[in-house]
């Protein structure tokens, strides 16, 4: 075997007559060195079946694989914290290499490039890190629509306002309200995990854009470090376009919490006073005494303002001179938006917890307004003959002489009613104080409520039935794929304890 | 039963004082309804769907719904051009109660608004035709992937250049690139094919947010309008944050397809001249006779910018003041943008068919290109005892040596490769120079790539029957799809006939 | 002179072997000839400046020069609908050079080319329509603010509340309130003049990015385009980032009527109620007879929505591979946006005047408020000796008790505040109810805030002043503005008038 | 004087029966801390001209004033790192006061909250610190710009390549090149100073939204904390939509120094080959040894990918639920983005220097090109009578033939010219081969340039100029706002020094 000399102190010594300027080192090299170290972990994980990979196909011996496998297991243990990168070095994978190099001698280091690029490497990594990034979103998403369940359940019929143009539309109830936001975080697991899927295929062993002429198995690697398939075609193992998707899809859960907490925000104000944040989710004002700020939901609101411009981030560093501009085809932010969202779907958790109906409110606001006129067309319709466009004139005026004459819906009686009738020149109805009462009363328009989805209580029972069960499923899906990741784990321990038992030569 | 006043000029003469402003009816009404005439057939299968519904609730005798469904299949086959919307009158689910009201009366026509609302009769038809829309854009995507393979195929084993940093890195194939892109279409459709499941609920019957007090049956008409199951909680009837996810997938086809022009756009410069277009793609300069301008090309791409704002757009009219502020949650440029999607991928085809690669041009950059290094480093590590950092090492002397001295890839000798090794202190390799030009030669590095994914001519021909397999698939999907909205679509028409046979009373 | 051949059919038939195809010219050329056409007299208008400076220069004699003068007035005179394109014969420039040909002949026609390129020519267009589209919108800004200051005027000490957090605030007037806006509104038409300068410079005769080796006079066809100055290095001239930022400031534009018509929005809820748009400012629901919902106020916030992603557009057009990409590197919807920003300024004109402040409403609010706090603690503290921080403890321990026994500000007593005092440990005060009663009145403290800029009576008199003194400033640039051009206009026309004298040969 | 209870642990208290929650302190007033306290410095000299105001208003003794003001100069020079602000207690302005509180017994730093609110003093300060972040903006671009205008002067007749739709158009030189990048510098400089002008107008003293009772000098505290002006309208005090403003012109930077990075980096790849990058500045791989990658170039294209999202996350902070909503209206964001503006800057500084142009390569594109056929037919026209449009057909069906044969430009014959025109039916020319050779020379058309602007020496040399006089302009308006800046602190140290020598009572 013939001697060799040892590794430069930069491998760039070979190709380039300078080191790096340490402008470049500061901007570049340092802010992707400080998220390798951070993912040192996840680095090794990648490192070590890769290895598996090669001692099985014949690129190392049991004992050179071993013997690497001992040192990534030190390095691993120490910790990110004890690992000083070497200025101008370049990145982990060379770092490490460079470790194992002075520690085992370049005859045994100088195996673990062989057929992998630092494109698959890094993109291996990266998708690791995503999934992870993701998966812990997920277990928020799930305990906010835990929380948002309790919550409908304990409210599914306290009586509320909806409302349509910001005018007062209808009856609801406020549990009602909250199944609504659960629907829509299923759909908002439903598109996390649609993205997961699409991150969850192998780049290792992709080799650059091309491949390689080397005998590799990347079915192996791929099942070792826990995905569900491999990414195929190699010229795609570098591209994480599916970034866009992902940054996306977390915009549109901040979406949904901007909504949610856009609501509150405005039934809190004083004059709607509808609902009532927790004090602890609130401050003060250092000069209006007075004041009860709800300062959380501005918390939210805030970081899903901000969170309108990932996407677009996303998106352009994208768009450039093509798919020969490999290096800026990656979204350097994703670990912060994923961070930011667990963040706050965690203070909307809190959010829905520390929310009170105020019901002596909604009832006042409820008793006064004109929200149960559709209502009383039904029953003009079904109980008293009347065509419903014919029932919705003579509803309408009936409202607009009480407005003109300031008689909020309270007050509404069956003389008005008959009034209206004749106005519209119709021959008068058949029916009692005690009837149009009953028509226009919002608690008996919820209880009465029947069509499928609407807020009468055995519908907000199914709804809630139905999103619950739902839910289930979601905290199985979690589960499956945890345990997934556990069985490939164990695998690639194994595996990799295995070779370190090969015997030292 | 009471008689009817005539339905007033304008329904909302009953709430309102005045008409609606000329500057308002400009800004708002008109290009609503300028929307709402374009898919006038849309609302009218709406109408069918729900009538047949009262009808069978009781709602309607027969013979009304009989009345009503002649009238409207009257208006719709006369034609948008031939119904002109009554002035300040509002949207078309009125202007169509007009006509009907005018010819039938109101006691008849009146019925047709019985449970459900503008809100969600909108909603319906908005997702109908966002559900066209879609089908629209995936068979033109369809399309352009059949031209994509068709294109790999017959350029399967053309050599080409792969590029990272912009710099020059691998042999590829043409083929094995053009497979990337349906890869990638894979996923686009995929993206699109789940929105396209979030769209298909119906929010027929939820009227307004909370329901109604009728008995109606929303599975029947989610049925007969083909969609695939019913939008559940009645207050996300109205909620079209679904177009949100649907602009952003059609952006992502746009990044694809730009990603695609790109590459090509700086392929076809004089500098590179790799690939070129056909001149019917193209366009000369009115001063500079010998420019051959790659319009095509341009017009993908600037398309590909605007479409990065869609998103943006969307995500923006949903940033408001809440659920209440119903009116802007919805996308008005959802054709447009559909549209122009179908009209670039119908063009881009055009480009993948009008593209020639310039084998003699590829075959002088390969040539003295250093894009087989790796190989000659994989074939000092297997077949001549180096471990891999050292044969990199070596290769990277050799490298240097020839740049410094301006020796092009195609005159390495074996004597240069011997002085590099022995720079690196190494003892000679027993290396002839045919096994050093074969080790550098960028064919036998096409053709003995193995590596899955790979360039090499057996993992190309996978990766094509693969992708054909694929994109069969999906054509599957879109003829199951379509063969269920027509069977749907049957059933409506037998609907409605049986009730048109209805006698007349 | 040596004998010439007709232009061939298609000027491209020299360098291109095929004609453009059907949906390349769909797609690119077609929208294109729309836009110029739209255009026509725009670009006539730099064809007549050109040829002034030619026949100036020597490169035309008055004879030739009037001849193409006197057919360009004939096809400017007979206007875009009596001018049919060539299909696929390219864009307007060479549309027109056609027409002139086919009536002059070559020899003549084929002069109007020298010197320009379709590059300068192109941008030369682009930037009068700019500046003419950027005229339209400021000319409606300054209308708006018109009616911004009479209704600040009409309503300056109308007493309204203020908001912060979305929570009652202070007291303020609503005179005072709009005088924000139209102080607003000076800084966009700070920006969009500002922008109007960086338009204002015109690119023609750059002939393509170099310039060229004749004897031309930028600085002549500058002047009589009206433009204030060259754009001096010819590279630049194609360039039209320019665009990025006009986007923008309209973006900015049409934020500020959002930030207006979102506050009426929610001001006009049932449960504010303090303001009322006019009937005719709004629509009512088709099953829901009770409903007055705002559209006006949708309808603006839809389009500022809307805008949003025009930035991003334009932005993103510009993100391509570099300055050698120019074809993307422009703005094609300028017009559409500037179209908008005119309309919804017309349209917030009209919300302005048809809004009514429910004074009666506004008046049992800031009764019951608790927003002169911040007044009560400076009277304890000018009056009384109190310290701010202790004056403040007090208050917040007046309004603490208060909340909690559901007394209103309207019914404070003085014993309440010396209990206050107490509680705090401090010695009571010398202070009677009336003087209490004062410093917890809202119009009081209207009507004693004297700090610069405040809501009192000569505050906001004196910001009224100095808004209409602005307002009438930026009146007179827009007047001289619209002077220079006229005289620019005038020289142009005195000086083909005299070319067109020119004795025919 | 009453005595007075010590300020309450936490001020919220009086209001608000429990403590903020963990959760909310971290994701809102921790990021709120840590920002105040990096500008400690900048919220202590707010504090520092408002005691100055209070004590010349009479709202403080000169003692008074002059113990408050020694503890913050005491607090100010510990530092931001000896201050440990209390959990849960709120912003600095709070912390601040507590500190005082402590040392000097609410009476008198009780005094310190009087006439002004959080909202105008974080306002305040906020201006200031934007301020100072653009003022290091513009102090590195104008360093940019003295980089392009040295490098200009060396490369002035440098020639080069222009490209218009990635095609070769006509010759250049790199001075002409980089001068229009010294242009563009010039309009965003021009840009950035109108934002600082928009920024550079005082809030401190408006009290909230409406004012104050209390008799305030506005104009002092502007003056002695540098600002040029007072922002008039209390209301706007708070609003900081400037920064959406400034954030946009921050993109506008980026989008200038991306052309530039993009230009590059397309003629660094191998198949240009016109300009090469110092080593410094790139990379190689690690496994394909021949790579050199621009790193430098790419990171720069990678923040100004991300910069894209920042007008679009600005924008969407203040679109909300309208005015009311103040908390949200605040960009969080501005300095982190000033720093990648800076230091992206600095970094295409070195890339500027680190770029050498290939003049070799350059020399060879050139000769072949068919970039100089404008000038041909300018000489055909000049010297040859020929009218443009038929010179214009002569050299493009020369140009034609020539490609059909494979005839680059260098050997151009006179025959084939005569050919041509024959071939259109043309009278042959006088002309020879040496007027020929020169007609097509890019020496010659680069030489003989004269139009205004254009490539030709005596122009580039007066772009030059006329550069070098701008920067200048700009160098002394940095200069001048420094200076201004410097007096207002100098005046603000006086008047503080004069009340800290007040006698203690």
């Amino acid at each position: 075997m013939p001697s060799y000399k040892p590794l430069p102190k930069q491998f760039t010594e070979g190709r380039l007559s300078k080191p790096m300027s340490d402008l470049l080192c500061t901007y570049n090299e340092g802010p992707r060195l400080v998220w390798e170290l951070k993912h040192l972990s996840t680095i090794i994980q990648v490192d070590r079946a890769h290895i598996v990979m090669l001692a099985r196909q014949g690129y190392m011996t049991p004992t050179q694989a071993g013997a690497i496998l001992a040192e990534l297991d030190d390095i691993r243990a120490a910790g990110p914290q004890n690992f000083t990168p070497a200025p101008g070095y370049g990145s982990m994978v060379l770092q490490v290499e460079k470790v194992l190099a002075e520690r085992l001698g370049d005859d045994i280091a100088g195996r673990l490039p062989i057929a992998r690029s630092r494109l698959d490497q890094g993109a291996t990594v990266r998708r690791l890190v995503d999934k992870d990034n993701l998966l812990a979103v997920l277990e928020q998403l799930l305990r906010l629509q835990e929380t948002l369940l309790a919550a409908a359940a304990k409210q599914a019929q306290t009586p509320f306002l909806s409302y349509t143009h910001m005018q007062q539309a209808q009856p609801t109830t406020y549990g009602h309200y909250l199944l609504a936001f659960s629907a829509r975080l299923d759909d908002t697991f439903q598109q996390l995990t649609q993205v997961y899927h699409r991150i969850d295929r192998s780049p290792l062993g992709a080799v650059g854009l091309s491949g390689t002429t080397l005998n590799t198995d990347r079915d192996l690697t791929a099942w070792l470090l826990g995905f569900s398939d491999v990414l195929d075609n190699s010229r795609l193992g570098r591209d994480a376009y599916y970034q866009i998707e992902l940054v996306f899809a977390l915009t549109m859960a901040m979406t949904l919490l901007n909504d949610l907490c856009c609501d509150l925000h405005v039934w809190s104000s004083v004059e709607f006073g509808t609902v009532e944040l927790d004090d602890s989710l609130c401050s003060t004002s250092s000069v209006f005494p007075h004041k009860k700020n709800p300062y959380a939901l501005e918390t939210v609101k805030s970081k899903a303002g901000e969170a309108q411009g990932w996407v677009v981030s996303a998106l352009s560093l994208f768009r450039n001179e093509g798919s020969g501009d490999t290096n800026g085809r990656n979204v350097g932010f994703v670990d912060e938006t994923c961070t930011t969202v667990c963040n706050m779907m965690r203070l909307t958790s809190d959010i829905i917890e520390g929310t009170t109906v105020k019901e002596a409110r909604c009832e006042e606001l409820l008793a006064n307004a004109w929200v149960t006129t559709n209502r009383l067309g039904n029953v003009l319709l079904t109980g008293h003959h009347l065509d419903y466009r014919s029932a919705h004139s003579v509803v309408g005026r009936l409202v607009k002489n009480c407005l003109d004459r300031e008689i909020t819906r309270a007050n509404v009686t069956i003389e008005m009613l008959q009034d209206a009738v004749a106005e519209m020149a119709m021959e008068p109805l058949a029916m009692t104080q005690k009837e149009l009462t009953a028509a226009l009363s919002h608690t008996e328009f919820i209880s009465s409520s029947i069509s499928h989805g609407s807020i009468g209580p055995q519908q907000v029972e199914r709804l809630l039935v139905k999103a619950t069960r739902q839910h289930y499923k979601s905290v199985s899906w979690m589960e499956e794929t945890m345990r997934c990741l556990k069985v490939s784990e164990g695998e690639l321990d194994a595996a990799t304890e295995e070779l370190r038992r090969a015997p030292t030569p």
